[in-house]
């Protein structure tokens, strides 16, 4: 199944895709359902209204998970780009669902900054309650999979140790258009070619498959610090070639049009438009 | 005035201190009401139902903020003491919400850490929405202060480049007891006495008034990155006498009683309790 939050009149509902129609699921939205022990068949059984897909205006895909947990140094191939060593655990950092956008909305270029980049992710989406999952629990607490195009802001990044003020500004993170279910990608460790297009100019390109930690193991690893709830994102991480690490660096300066995408799961288009 | 949420009946109640009683407010918890433009008016007019506070049972002060925002380096003893220069520009990472305890609820010690700290912060309570706030509208965003104990898991803090994995664990972070408005202790840059006991050894004593980052100016710097939301939190740092920068290193290993106090404000008093 492909599933998804859709904006309409006034407000948002859980959708399901059918073909070239979205089809109410009854929810206010995919974070409602996912608390449904019974989200899967709920999402698979339901009749309700219908919209056609074309010009559909999507929410982020969870508008309000209670967390949004992102993995840096994952790809083999970013990692060395960024001059660093593989390393024995993932790395963790956060952001917070104001930062969140739907998959087609434009991205403000804050006037605080000049180097604002881009980063695409295979997003992990929580399904079930877990805490210290084993194995099996962790593969079954996976709904399904969606793209992040996880928009740093440089400059801020770097002012500290600590990445944070370069990843939560506010409205800045396009997730969506999808939660894909995995038997639609070939389980829970999907092998899915990720591509970041700036107008069209190939700059990210790899393997989800490639990810070192992959989704099982970040699930079991993230809960055993923290429960996860259902509509929890986990982004699991950037491959080489993002705009930072170029030489010359890249910067989305204003605009410029962002794909990034996901085979198999869809994309975000966004366009960025920079702040006066 | 001094609010609360309290504990009653299987949920929970925002509640002033009158003398030894708590008055209801109307509202299931402190978020709730402070989503209200006139929050002030209502909690000074509320004459609800009364409950001794003699052991009240206190959730965290805002059960569920939509942000918790922590600041790293802001005493200049505890900048020393972990030897670090000076910074230009606050440290910034965050927490979660399921993150927070009550400020008297007993803390795991999980089975999977060693090295497990104290750190006592004055922690500033949002009360208006502001995004890229002036000076005065930081001021006026304040709707008081609180304590809070950045519970840290040392070894997992520091496994990688970023911090959050040692400072999101589950149920770790005691928060309260009370909203305490900025009239009461001298304004919204109070310097008020900030001091951590473990089993009633004096482990950080130091004064608010020196944080390098005040907390209007954090506010102003973190809204300029993220909206801020009435009941969103920010902690402001500790000072110097963590567990982890004494030498010898001393953790909580389970059966300590740690007191985070600030004066004016009051006390989080909890239990030790290590898991199995």
């Amino acid at each position: 199944m492909k599933l998804a939050t859709l904006r309409v009149d006034g407000g948002t509902r859980a959708v399901r895709l059918d073909g070239d129609v979205l089809v109410d699921l009854g929810y206010p939205d995919l974070g409602t359902l996912l608390a449904r022990d019974d989200w899967a068949a709920v999402a698979a059984a339901a009749t309700g209204t219908t919209w056609p897909v074309q010009d559909a205006d999507l929410a982020p895909v969870v508008p309000d998970p209670s967390k949004v947990i992102c993995v840096g140094h994952n790809y083999t191939n970013h990692i060395a780009e960024m001059g660093r060593e593989l390393p024995d655990y993932p790395t963790l950092f956060t952001k917070f669902a104001d930062t969140l956008v739907g998959p087609n909305d434009p991205i403000a270029k804050p006037a605080e900054t000049d180097a604002l980049d881009w980063e695409v992710e295979l997003v992990v989406v929580i399904g079930k309650p877990v805490r210290r999952a084993s194995e099996d629990e962790a593969a079954a607490a996976i709904a399904g999979f969606t793209v992040m195009n996880d928009i740093s802001v440089r400059d801020w990044q770097f002012r500290t140790v600590e990445w944070s003020q370069g990843k939560i500004w506010d409205s800045s993170t396009p997730v969506g258009p999808y939660l894909v279910t995995p038997d639609e990608v070939g389980g829970v460790r999907p092998a899915l070619e990720v591509t970041t297009l700036v107008d069209d100019r190939v700059m990210q390109r790899d393997d989800t498959g490639t990810l070192l930690f992959d989704p099982v193991r970040l699930v079991r690893y993230i809960s055993t610090v923290i429960r996860l709830n259902p509509g929890d994102l986990i982004a699991t991480g950037t491959p080489a070639g993002v705009g930072h690490a170029r030489d010359p660096k890249v910067y989305l300066t204003g605009g410029e049009t962002v794909v990034t995408q996901i085979a198999g799961l869809g994309r975000c288009t966004n366009r960025i438009v920079a702040e006066s």
